[in-house]
């Protein structure tokens, strides 16, 4: 350090002036390295953003971003105007929500956002509002809600299983995470209030079916674009109230949410919208189009050695018309949630021992014949996914299980 | 939007290509509109990295920094490289801590660290933890630790009060916010943790009198350059338990920080000491003497203001051997602690007399009689304060208060 005098920093490759690359290329995977599917980093869509590199870098000087404050006009003063833009054009473009006359509160990741909305809607609580979800559900929800065992809310499991009288709060998370299927909330209560998760509610993953516009609904950039690093993610708000608690919640837990991220993500998301109005480069595909081909490709080869295993199933999915294609198709989840056969009871030994590394059905609310594989990792580690997968019979029938 | 084809885009001035510059140049303060001196936005400190804005740029690539990991290798898993490298070079620079050895976990700047703090402190306790801080104490820390109501720990307010048998959390702000004075614990006792909150312990606010080396000790970037818009703070932990539950709380709350403001930090953390080494544009100060040089212009002029308008006082401060810059100096603190005249009863309501708005007294655990004004606005907001504020004698003793 210190030796080198850069006049800029470039992530990447030089493309001007001195510049530095400053990522280490990616060691390939070893031989005898766990293939790690345990998280859904969305690594596989790197590969599109360097193709379409051009369009999608941000410089950003010194000077610039420096204030806590961006829009003093708006609600959410954090809330960049470029991303503003850029999440209602992207909306608009796929058709998924509403946001036309939404709020739109902006947070470290969705997973902060959903903090923000329980503690919106169980601040004048006196009692804690019971939290549910319908199992299996996204394996973080527990941790989340009682980590600081608040006074507010309260993890009370499956939501199929409720019967506590009073408030509570539902998630719905659609299309699911860990399962990939479209969802509608189950307990349907008058005195409930229902979040929407929906971060995988978007073409490469699911029909475009309806455009929703419920009470709450979450998207992250995670999810939508493959920007894990970012921490970006948005809820979308139809009540003021509700909207304003939120607020308060990332005033108070970070004082809103980086500038730099919020100023890429407005990039990329626009970048996205730039491809469908006509200024792409003329040998790539639009996001959309590039990562649901992706999707089915990995789903297909996923259910060809699934077949052949004789060990394992997963998820069917019935075909739905999207209204973004305008085609009939199945959901592609980011997920496959693997379901072993009874006698071999625990998915996630089974594929321990191809040293392919899952999340048990456990964590997710449910028995651990299920165990979840992330679907969106390079293509390298997806191969050796496949490649352990397909060797998974033979070493259960030799008996060599983990 | 979408009209325009940029190939790359760049927040302020186009250097290169086809770009624009989506930040607007701010309108100037109209005679009649309030100067807000409220929060401590520390945009006085832009024009320095304007002026060195070569030195300065980032530019990031669609395909980059796109995982939730940074480096597998490290306890702090999202923490980049660059910025580990950069906090322990500045560090070292300054000498104001030690950061030897010691676990760096990164957050959305300190406040969400502190929250980190107060849950890994507190995480196996039966019984909430009281947290306090001796008044005046920092105004967010109230509702920073009650807003979730949480089971593990509680605000139990001034610690020069505190009596509660039991295990409990000092906070220690140095140099403290709102009064700018050089702290210490207070309470002392045996089963008490303490947590440094040194976001002002730089150069330009105080004299580096020693290399600290407390088992917690938090910083930010906002205070520290000015850089308030990226929420990146820095948490310097000696227990490997306590750094793992912080870590903790930040894969559960945010599932870790912005990768593109951790770039941005790194680089302008660096491109200070950079400065230091000899690797900065000739005619430029280096950035401590610059902000320390008009911190006490600052200070130089309010004082005068304040001693000609016989109405407040400010806090006196001792003169201290600074390490770094090898003089004796005082404290230049990023608020000024205005107390009035024990008659006037209430020092805010006299500002805002003047359009001048403060943060009352009341906020911080003391009387109303004090009221905290920043001291790090842009140029012409401090200059409008000053006339502002001379003009209060008059319009006191006319009886045209607020």
């Amino acid at each position: 350090m210190g030796g080198t005098k850069n006049t800029t920093t470039r992530v990447g490759k030089a493309s001007f002036g001195v510049s530095k690359c400053t990522r280490p290329a990616r060691a390939g995977l070893k031989p005898d390295s766990p293939v790690n599917l345990d998280q859904g980093d969305p690594t596989m869509f790197e590969e599109y953003w360097r193709k379409n590199k051009e369009s999608c870098d941000v410089v950003i000087g010194g000077s610039e971003l420096m204030s806590y404050f961006s829009n003093p006009h708006i609600m959410c003063w954090y809330l960049l105007p470029e991303l503003e833009d850029s999440i209602h054009r992207l909306h608009s473009l796929v058709g998924n929500v509403s946001t036309e006359g939404r709020h739109i509160i902006v947070g470290s990741g969705s997973t902060q956002l959903l903090q923000a909305t329980l503690y919106a809607l169980s601040a004048n609580s006196p009692q804690p509002v019971s939290v549910v979800c319908a199992a299996p559900y996204y394996s973080c929800y527990p941790e989340l809600a009682d980590l600081l065992k608040s006074g507010l809310y309260k993890w009370e499991g499956d939501a199929y299983n409720f019967d506590k009288e009073g408030p509570y709060i539902e998630l719905v998370t659609s299309p699911n995470n860990p399962d990939g299927y479209t969802r509608g909330p189950v307990v349907n209560r008058g005195d409930g209030k229902v979040v929407y998760d929906l971060a995988y509610y978007w073409p490469q993953y699911t029909a475009i079916t309806h455009q929703l516009d419920h009470d709450i609904m979450l998207f992250t950039f995670s999810k939508s674009t493959g920007h894990a690093g970012s921490r970006i993610g948005w809820a979308i708000v139809k009540d003021e109230k509700v909207a304003r608690k939120m607020l308060k919640f990332m005033e108070v837990m970070s004082i809103g949410v980086s500038k730099e991220a919020q100023f890429r993500a407005a990039k990329i998301l626009g970048a996205i919208c730039d491809g469908y109005e006509g200024f792409r480069p003329i040998d790539t595909e639009n996001f959309f189009e590039y990562s649901k081909r992706l999707m089915i490709e990995r789903w297909e080869r996923l259910r060809e050695v699934v077949n052949q295993s004789e060990i394992f199933s997963l998820p069917k999915f019935s075909q739905e018309y999207c209204l973004f294609s305008s085609e009939f198709t199945e959901n592609h989840p980011s997920f496959a949630w693997l379901k072993c056969k009874e006698e071999l009871k625990d998915a996630q030994s089974v594929l321990r021992g191809q040293k392919i590394l899952a999340r048990s059905g456990t964590k997710f609310g449910v028995d651990p014949t299920f165990a979840r594989v992330s679907m969106v990792s390079r293509e390298d580690v997806f191969n050796a996914f496949l490649e352990r997968l397909s060797a998974t019979k033979g070493a259960v029938s030799n008996g060599n299980m983990a």
